[in-house]
């Protein structure tokens, strides 16, 4: 069956190595007879601040404005605004979705957080009963697709700016699989603008060898609901503590399932 | 000698917690003789998107803009929107910055990663030889004061959503630190919403006495540039990997200097 792609596209120039990146998922998905639908942020001139405007009509305490409740009654009743529905519309038919940007401070650009605030309301993509394994969106695959200003060595486990899979942790699993998502490897470009052409060109071949293979890919591993005692505390269970320690660590090694181990003192 | 106490503020109502704990900040540190300047960046309608309108005048190169060099540029020619240039100036004078928020999906709202990414200009903020404890920053002391949405028994080690010290690790080693600001532990108002009124006063007056003594906090241990080889690779020099499994773990458990350790396989 035809598999629906929405790509999450945040940089500003359409010269970018971004853009390229974004340009080869395009074409490689749709010659794998995929429909692609491409979200521009900068383009669509995205609104990236969570406001009382987002809901049409009235909210219901301008007073004490809460923005997840508000957002959550107004998705309730049909009430969020036409970009947001239109984001979440596109979102609801993907069968994998690709994050395609350039690291800005350790994280999205604010954009494309902006993205993650409004699109992803309480109710349309997760509740208290709906979440990490038992989530809304866990038959969605989701992939974050970066450049980096940084060299590799400096994002591993020695290197200055720490291990690359605990500066992910609040993006993989705090949003994608928080909502539930298959989350895919990310897909890094180590500082492509330091490279030289052949460079960026190799790292561009090696992204399309990806794309031919990715949705069959299997995502990463998290521990599951059930390992958790989630009747009250949300702590693993004794039983799975002993697993997460033996075969991947806690927290940010449990969850990645690889490269690093997290232990309490 | 007066103080300068600079609070980025970032919640959309004027009866929320945040605004409360917000408030509280402004009081005390004026009644300490400080004085004290808020950034309420829902007010302001604090632009969140890096763009090309960020500069005034023409940019170097439209065709492929890229946003740190050109406002790298833009800022040594005092070229700077004036949104960010006033933002800039304040940063300039504080001795001590807050950033007051609630959580959103694990990390800053986009309005104040918008903030981030806008007003931390290379140039102004860091520079490939000025970062980390060589940092621009390092005579400023700064602060994340924000609400969760979950327990705090969620965000532990071994809880769901993973050691909190890892959530932060993007925001406090790659934004704060990375620009050299001393860092200051974290003030975490947990679920304030699910509290009862006396829990959320109770949160408030613990706030109230760390405020007191805050310009004296000794801030965070991070590790410094020179247990890295910062000529070549950014890598921790073979001498300074056992001080940092020793006393800290490496990365997260590095340079939060406690609750967890994170070692390699």
């Amino acid at each position: 069956m035809e598999k629906k792609v929405l790509i999450v596209y945040a940089h500003q120039s359409a010269g970018s190595f971004s853009a390229a990146a974004k340009e080869a998922a395009v074409e490689v998905l749709k010659a794998k007879e995929c429909s692609v639908e491409v979200s521009d942020l900068y383009a669509m001139k995205f609104k990236a601040t969570a406001t009382a405007e987002d809901i049409t009509g009235k909210v219901k305490n301008s007073e004490h404005f809460r923005y997840a409740e508000e957002t959550k009654l107004a998705w309730d009743e049909g009430r969020l605004s036409a970009d947001i529905t239109e984001e979440q519309r596109k979102l609801q038919e993907a069968d994998l979705v690709i994050f395609q940007f350039p690291m800005y401070w350790f994280t999205v650009p604010a954009v494309l957080k902006g993205w993650f605030d409004r699109v992803l309301t309480l109710g349309f993509a997760y509740t208290k009963e709906k979440r990490y394994s038992n989530g809304i969106f866990k038959k969605t695959k989701a992939l974050l697709s970066f450049t980096t200003g940084s060299q590799e060595t400096m994002f591993s486990p020695t290197g200055i700016n720490g291990d690359m899979n605990v500066t992910l942790w609040p993006l993989q699993n705090g949003i994608l699989h928080y909502c539930g998502f298959q989350v895919l490897a990310p897909q890094i470009f180590w500082a492509p603008e330091d490279a030289a052409p052949e460079g960026r060109s190799a790292m561009l071949a090696a992204w399309n060898t990806r794309l031919q293979g990715l949705l069959d890919e299997k995502p990463l591993f998290f521990a599951p609901m059930d390992w958790f005692d989630c009747e009250k505390s949300f702590q693993l269970k004794p039983e799975s503590v002993e697993k997460c320690v033996q075969e991947f660590g806690l927290t940010a090694g449990t969850h990645c399932g690889n490269h690093c181990r997290l232990i309490t003192r």
